[in-house]
C-alpha cells in the first residue's frame, strides 16, 4: 500500500449503469469509506439551465438503492411531470428527466452556483442518501465528450441520448481536458489504494475520460497495487451502449483482448467472462494476468460476487508482486 | 386616452389569487392583448437557486386555466414528487412547489440567467400557454417584501407561507424599490389605457409594492382616464389572506372606506359589496364614485360578470368626466 497509511481503500474507475452495478457490489461488501468509486463527468451537461451529471446520479442512485432497476438509469419509480410542462413551454424533451431525479440536479446547480466544487457536492447528495462510499467525480473541473460523426462533430448526449446513437463514432475527444485534473480526492484515494479496478464501462467515452486527465495515467503507470479491469465486452458485444460499435469504428478489436490492449501500459490482471476464455492466452502473452468468471451480473447477488472475485483476484496479484 | 393612440387598453394592478381571478375575468371578455395585468413581483424569492415569482405564476396558471381551483395558486392535479426527493436530501420543504410548476420556475431562472428581463420571460410562457393579455412583472428589477413583526424583520414568503400569517405586522418595506422602475411595458400600458382597474387584491404587500414604484403614484394622480379599485375587504374580513389584519394592525379601517382612503389620491371609483352598502356615502363623501353589486368571485361566471361591471363602471365614470 502506497501513501499516508490510511486505511486501505478499493479504487474504481466507473462511467454509468455497467459500472455503478460493479461498484454497488463493492459497496455490498461492507467497505465503507474504504470504498472510492471514481465516476466519469464528460458525459455532464446542462439542461434548462441545470447541470446534469448522469454518470455520478447514476452511480449514487444504484449504490443508494433508489435506481431504475429496468433501465439502470433514474430513480426507481419516477414521474416526468416536470418535463411534460417543459414541454407544454415548447421546449425539447428528448432528455427524460424525472421529477425526484430533478431535485438532484436542481440542488447541485444550485450549489455549484454558490461556488461549491463537484466532489463537495456530490458527497452532501451522497450523505444525504446514506451512501458512506466516497463517489468521487474524476475531477471538478468542466470536461465535454465531443463525438465526431459523419454528420459532423456533437455534443455526447446528443449523440447518446438524442440520436440514440445511431452514428458512426469516428474519433472523440474531451473538451476543457488539459485544464481540468484529477480532484485531491481522487489522488488521495489513489495514495490510499490497495487495489485499483476499471469497471466494466465504455473503455472509450467511460474510462477514457479518466484516463485522459492529465497526470492519470502516469499515475496509473507508476501505481505500486494492481490494477485490474473487468471486462465491458463479453462474446463480442457490448452488454449495455454503443461500446461495440464504437471500439470497432476507432480500429479497436471488439474483445477483451482489444481492452486489454487499451490499458496494457498499466493493467495487471483482466476479468473476462467465461464466453470468452479462449482469449485467456492472448492476454497473459500481453503480460497481463486474466481471471475467467462469469461477469454478466443479472441481479445484486451477482454483483457483490462479481466483486468479491475481483478483489480476491486483485489480492492474489498483489501477493504475487509483494 | 392618453398616450399614442393603440388599441384602448384595460390596465389591471393585481397581486395573487384574488387579482388573478378578476383578471381572468377581464380576460374572458375577449380582450385579447388589450388586457394588460401589471403584477406585484414583490413576494418573489430564490428557493434552491430557482427564481419563484408566486403572483406572477398565480396570474399566468389562472388566465391559462391550469390554475388549482381549490388553492387558487399551483396547477390544476399537480403533484410533488421533486419537492418530496429535496425532502429526502435533507433541505426545508415548506413552500410547497409542485412538479408542474417547477418547469416554470426552472424555465424562468434558465432565461433570467441568460439575460432577459423579467417581462419577456413572463411573455413568453404566457404565449406558450397560449394566454395572449399581457402579464407585466410590475418592474424588471428586483424588488422584496419585508414584514416587520414582534419577532423581528422577516422576508415576505417567511411571513406569509412559512409562519403562516401568524405574527402581527407591524411595518412593511419593499427592499429595492429606490432602485426599481415600473418597466416600459408597464408605462406603455398605462399610455394606452381606457381604464385602470386596482384588483382586489391585498392593498398593503399586493398594490402596495407597484404603487411604491418610483413615480408609479404619480403617474396614477396625473391619469386621464378613470381609475376605479375593487374593493379586497368584504364585510370587515378580506376574502382571503391577512389583508384584514394587516390592514388593522398598521391602523387603517378594515373596510371598503379604509381602502378607498389609501388609495383617495388617485382613485376615481371603488367597487364594493353589497354587504358593504351602508359605506357608500362616507366614501362618495371623499370624492370617490362608490358602486355597489356581487363582489365575492365564487365561480368563472361570476369573474367574468364583475370584471364586465366594473369596465361599464369605468367607462361610466369617463363619459361623466368628458
Amino acid at each position: 500500500m502506497e501513501g499516508n497509511g490510511a486505511a486501505e481503500t478499493v479504487v474504481v474507475l466507473a462511467g454509468g449503469v455497467g459500472g455503478a452495478k460493479l461498484a454497488h457490489g463493492f459497496a455490498r461488501l461492507g467497505l465503507g469509506r474504504r470504498l472510492a468509486v471514481v465516476v466519469n463527468t464528460a458525459d455532464d451537461f446542462e439542461l434548462y439551465g441545470l447541470v446534469i451529471s448522469p454518470d455520478l446520479d447514476t452511480v449514487l442512485y444504484t449504490i443508494a438503492g433508489i435506481a431504475n432497476p429496468v433501465t439502470g438509469w433514474g430513480i426507481l419509480g419516477d414521474t416526468a411531470n416536470t418535463l411534460a410542462m417543459i414541454g407544454r413551454y415548447g421546449r425539447p424533451t428528448w432528455f427524460w428527466l424525472g421529477d425526484r431525479d430533478l431535485a438532484t440536479h436542481i440542488l447541485r446547480t444550485e450549489r455549484l452556483r454558490q461556488g461549491a466544487r463537484l466532489t463537495e457536492v456530490t458527497q452532501e447528495l451522497a450523505a444525504a442518501l446514506g451512501v458512506t462510499a466516497r463517489i468521487l467525480p474524476m475531477c471538478d473541473e468542466p470536461v465535454r465528450t465531443i463525438v465526431r460523426t459523419p454528420d459532423g462533430d456533437l455534443p455526447f448526449q446528443e449523440y447518446f441520448v438524442r440520436r440514440r446513437q445511431r452514428d458512426e463514432v469516428l474519433a472523440v475527444r474531451f473538451a476543457g481536458i488539459e485544464a481540468a485534473r484529477p480532484s485531491p480526492d481522487v489522488l488521495r484515494a489513489l495514495d490510499e489504494a490497495a487495489a485499483i479496478v476499471l469497471a466494466p464501462s465504455n473503455p472509450i467515452v467511460s474510462i477514457g475520460p479518466i484516463l485522459a486527465l492529465p497526470g492519470l495515467r502516469d499515475r496509473l503507470r507508476r501505481s505500486s497495487v494492481p490494477i485490474v479491469a473487468v471486462s465491458p465486452i463479453v462474446g463480442g458485444r457490448a452488454l449495455k451502449g454503443p461500446a461495440d460499435r464504437m471500439l470497432a469504428s476507432l480500429g479497436h478489436e471488439v474483445s477483451p483482448l482489444g481492452v486489454a490492449r487499451l490499458y496494457q501500459d498499466f493493467l495487471a490482471g483482466l476479468v473476462l467472462d467465461r464466453q470468452d476464455a479462449d482469449l485467456a492466452p492472448a492476454i497473459a502473452a500481453l503480460g497481463i494476468r486474466p481471471f475467467v468468471t462469469d461477469t454478466v451480473m443479472r441481479d445484486e447477488g451477482d454483483r457483490a460476487r462479481l466483486a468479491q472475485e475481483t478483489l480476491a483476484f486483485a489480492q492474489q496479484l498483489r501477493g504475487a508482486r509483494a
